[in-house]
């Protein structure tokens, strides 16, 4: 078993992106945590530390896959 | 149940997002075709016209998400 982290923005590509991995995603084997970083600015050090550059991204056994592009993770500080 | 397909084209990158999707994806739900367009220049076209960009790309219910960037989609055919 396996975590998978969706790290988001609430924004439109971002929200068709959780939208997929809500839907495809084996949740029995990889349970979905979803951590929307406007609203939870305390976890974005650590997305970004996990080598996250961009929203929306998911974060599975350490590697991460940016899916399309919705917002750079720099512009969610400034 | 949904048919989702998973473009790419034998590039590392392309191969790390192949391991994510054969990994987490339910194929209980969502079967995956997974479609080399080196391989299968035929299938260009189609990818093509479903709004793949790049690959490697997952195309589920008509809705294309490029993970990651390996190649752009025009790179294969010239």
């Amino acid at each position: 078993m396996s975590n998978a982290i969706f790290y988001h923005a609430g924004c439109p590509v971002c929200l068709g992106a959780e939208q997929l991995v809500l839907n495809i995603v084996n949740q029995d084997q990889y349970p979905l945590e979803i951590v929307q970083l406007l609203e939870q600015p305390n976890r974005i050090a650590e997305a970004e530390a996990a080598g996250v550059k961009s929203v929306p991204a998911l974060l599975v056994d350490g590697q991460v896959f940016h899916i399309n592009f919705g917002a750079a993770l720099a512009d969610l500080t400034s």
